[in-house]
């Protein structure tokens, strides 16, 4: 059923004879069709189209693209179950979690269709005229934000859906109004075609311009510099390896014309266990640490991939029970190749730092011919980890390591030696946050979420979510890719000063027909 | 009474040997006291004091911060008549002007004030935890924005006080509670060296670490360049050229950990008068516009620096009108040698260019003994316009350029080939707006600010203030240097999940004590 064809504005294109194909990582197998890389040509045609198309969605009634997101959201539980099977073969994630992760992308894309339907995201401001102001007259002056054009999303390896062709980029871009070109991922291409499919059927239902939204194939990362050096790509939305997404920021920031790429890259995730945690409930830390750095084979960018308390008796009961949870833990399929591939070279990497030793590994083997990684523990001491910066490199996949510090002093330095993390974690009990507040306060100047006695992975898609920390966790921490507040890349704002009303936004005219919150004369009121 | 130091944290600091004297562009004197251009210690020491104040400041009270920005205000005033002589001789602005810009310096301090002390800006957010949802508990999840850290401001030569050592970029940045390394301009060293003062007396004043605010002298891009690269600095913000500008915003991207640079840079404020407004109001507007476009011997940001529209027999008239008003218009002093020269290049430089020509000059010629700009207007038809990139170039000072376009067509292509702007003006009547929507259209696509039948110079400092449009307007058009929402720039969201409600900041406590407007389970209220 699949063509393997790019979509330019709804359109098939497939002017390359280079072509790859998907591969199972649960077989090794070849999935058929061969997939066509965009041309040159390919991807200036998408981004023209969606330049042409942005010139109409940027006027389109926000009612009318908040429907537009609901729309995608039931085309994509239409496509049943072909979508997650292929999703399946695609990336080896079990279907269950396909499953829930198609709920997350459908959530999504109705939050933020909520969102613009409530409609006051836009922050607008009025602020009135006074003519007998001295010495010069006061103009009249209304600012709200406008989507910034058309937006590049770039495929997820992790997140074949929630993080892909209709993800959260793609959402809270089109949210904004602006129009997206989709760079699908190489490892899920056929994923990528069955949703392109669904918006497209969204823009028909819809009546929209079809190129509001392209897809793009491409294995490697010829197709994505092309696309963040066109000139009328407005803005980049990545979620990857640093590597990967270092790469498209310095290509943006190097163009003539620098645009805002939001790419959410590595993150250690740290866990700090205070001695009072540690001595009431170790075991069960123990426990769920296990499950969060086990999670989806450890492919989650909050992935706890560092743990850090104070030695002692506490910590040896606690490493203990963590030793047994990590020899019990399944080896289990990994996204793809590559990934594997580089889960075990790092994990090499590390082992191989003096001072680093193995705390425990699974008791099963990880089977190569299904591309599986084996959950794998490390230890370390404090002044190990401060000294070796490879330690605080991220390693994507089911490995952690623990990090002991001897005093207090180690304990607060470890933690200033943190690079900048998407989260961080606390397990705290009676008088732990007090007595450590250096410690809590160091993690929020590093990261951009903090969590007690929970874990990080599992990101909760709520108007309160930061996903996107200090640097390299993020290339900008003002910013979120989770949660609402994620439109926010995707939109500037413009004042209209002395205009008259006809000619304004609806959302900036007096009589308020939306209804939106609005701060007038400084005041916020509806 | 000026000593030509540096200040580090509060104390006097001048190990350089490399000194350099400011120059009164009003007769060419040299004006004493010898200034030290800071050292690569100095700038460490510099940043590294902000570094260890910033962990104080960042947790000093929201209502203390906003008497800190009143009381600088209140010290700025108390310099009196010193500091307006010395930005008079250092600038040759007119002493009224420069009593307005203190007005204006101080309003915007206080306006951040009165913003922090209300405080709803954080953009507080709370979702509630929900212990029984299925398949996984909602964890209680808030969210608020908190200072990125140190903040590098570089002095602007055209607004010696309010967008220099006290101006909108500190201002801001204190307000948002981040701590200060300011570089003064080369211009203007010794206003700088008295606003400095007034600072450290609030500071003292105010109980707060002298690291709060540090203040460096260097005449060159030396200082500015260490400063940007230095690890500990978190953000920049910059008014001026386009090429010092990228030149700063370049070093940013390439550092190891990229920062937020926001760079107000150049901008030819077009403005475009449709046939209505041009036949019922031609000679108004030819007035309004040389008043515009030489306020402040044009070193505007918003001064405009292209006029379009269509020709015909009204144009005729409106352009012989403004020739008249350009004849009149008197050479005045402008800020520096350096500014007037490349003034007098600019226009050389768009004088060579075929099909441009002179459409008038000030009947007064100007001295170069007192550093003068001579109000000029040059004209030429869209065509040459749309294929002349050079002319698509800010020149600094009373300069500007009719454009003519045949049609309708040229006058949109004329509109279209705008790079990025700050602001874009139209002056309309009758049915103007709606028979040009394209064109309004093309004009909001490109600025951060439309004006209707007024002139762009005289910028509002106000919560609906947009100053900051698309590049080269600015580095970041998300983002604004003028008006309350440039304190945004300086911050970033932090969630914190499952806090005890002690350890969490004030404004994210259930009972809301500050009484801020707030996000409570996707709900604006307070």
């Amino acid at each position: 059923m699949l063509h393997g064809h790019s979509f330019i504005a709804g359109k098939q294109a497939a002017d390359s004879a280079r072509t790859f194909l998907a591969k199972s990582p649960l077989d090794g197998s070849e999935l058929a069709p061969a997939f066509h890389e965009a041309t040159a040509t390919e991807v200036d045609a998408a981004v023209c189209a969606a330049e042409d198309a942005f010139e109409i969605y940027r006027r389109v009634d926000a009612l009318a693209r908040a429907d537009f997101l609901d729309v995608i959201a039931n085309e994509i539980v239409a496509l049943g179950d072909t979508l997650i099977q292929r999703a399946h073969l695609e990336s080896g994630l079990p279907v269950d979690r396909l499953t829930g992760e198609r709920t997350r992308t459908c959530s999504q894309l109705k939050a933020f269709g909520a969102l613009v339907r409530e409609g006051s995201w836009v922050d607008a401001r009025i602020d009135h005229a006074n003519p007998d102001r001295t010495p010069v007259p006061k103009p009249d002056m209304r600012r709200m934000l406008v989507p910034l054009g058309p937006i590049v999303v770039m495929g997820a390896s992790n997140f074949p859906l929630a993080f892909s062709t209709a993800g959260g980029d793609t959402a809270s871009a089109l949210a904004a109004g602006c129009t997206v070109v989709m760079k699908a991922h190489g490892s899920h291409p056929g994923t990528a075609e069955l949703v392109a499919t669904a918006i497209y059927r969204a823009i028909e239902k819809c009546g929209l311009p079809a190129g509001v939204f392209s897809m793009l194939h491409g294995a490697g990362s010829v197709v994505a510099q092309a696309l963040v050096k066109h000139p009328l790509v407005r803005g980049l939305g990545f979620t990857g390896s640093e590597r990967a997404g270092r790469a498209l920021f310095d290509a943006a920031a190097a163009r003539p014309e620098p645009i805002p790429v939001f790419a959410e890259m590595g993150s250690l995730n740290p866990v700090v266990i205070l001695p009072n945690a540690l001595k009431e409930r170790g075991a069960a830390i123990a426990a769920g640490l296990k499950n969060s750095f086990t999670m989806g084979v450890g492919q989650f960018c909050t992935k706890p991939g560092l743990v850090l308390a104070l030695g002692g008796p506490d910590f040896d009961a606690f490493a203990q029970a963590f030793r047994e949870q990590v020899q019990s833990a399944a080896p289990a399929t990994m996204l793809n190749r590559a990934i594997c591939d580089s889960f075990f070279s790092g994990v090499d990497r590390v082992q191989s730092v003096k001072g680093v030793t193995v705390l425990a590994e699974a008791v099963a083997d990880a089977d190569p011919a299904k591309t599986q990684g084996e959950p794998v523990a490390f230890t370390t001491d404090a002044e190990t980890f401060i000294l070796n910066h490879e330690l605080r490199e991220e390693i994507f996949g089911p490995f952690t390591l623990l990090v002991v510090a001897r005093t207090v002093t180690e304990l607060l330095a470890a933690a200033r030696a943190f690079r900048g993390q998407l989260t961080a974690t606390i397990h705290a009990a009676g008088s732990d946050l007090a007595d450590f507040a250096d410690l809590v306060s160091a993690l929020e100047r590093r990261s951009g979420r903090v969590v007690v006695n929970a874990f990080p992975t599992g990101v909760e898609v709520c108007p309160s979510m930061q996903h996107g920390g200090p640097y390299p966790s993020s290339t900008d921490s003002r910013f979120t890719s989770v949660g609402t507040a994620a439109i926010l890349r995707w939109a500037r704002p413009v004042s209209w000063q002395g205009f008259p009303a006809d000619a304004l936004p609806v959302e900036l005219r007096d009589e308020n027909p939306r209804g939106i919150m609005r701060t007038v004369n400084g005041i916020l009121t509806r």
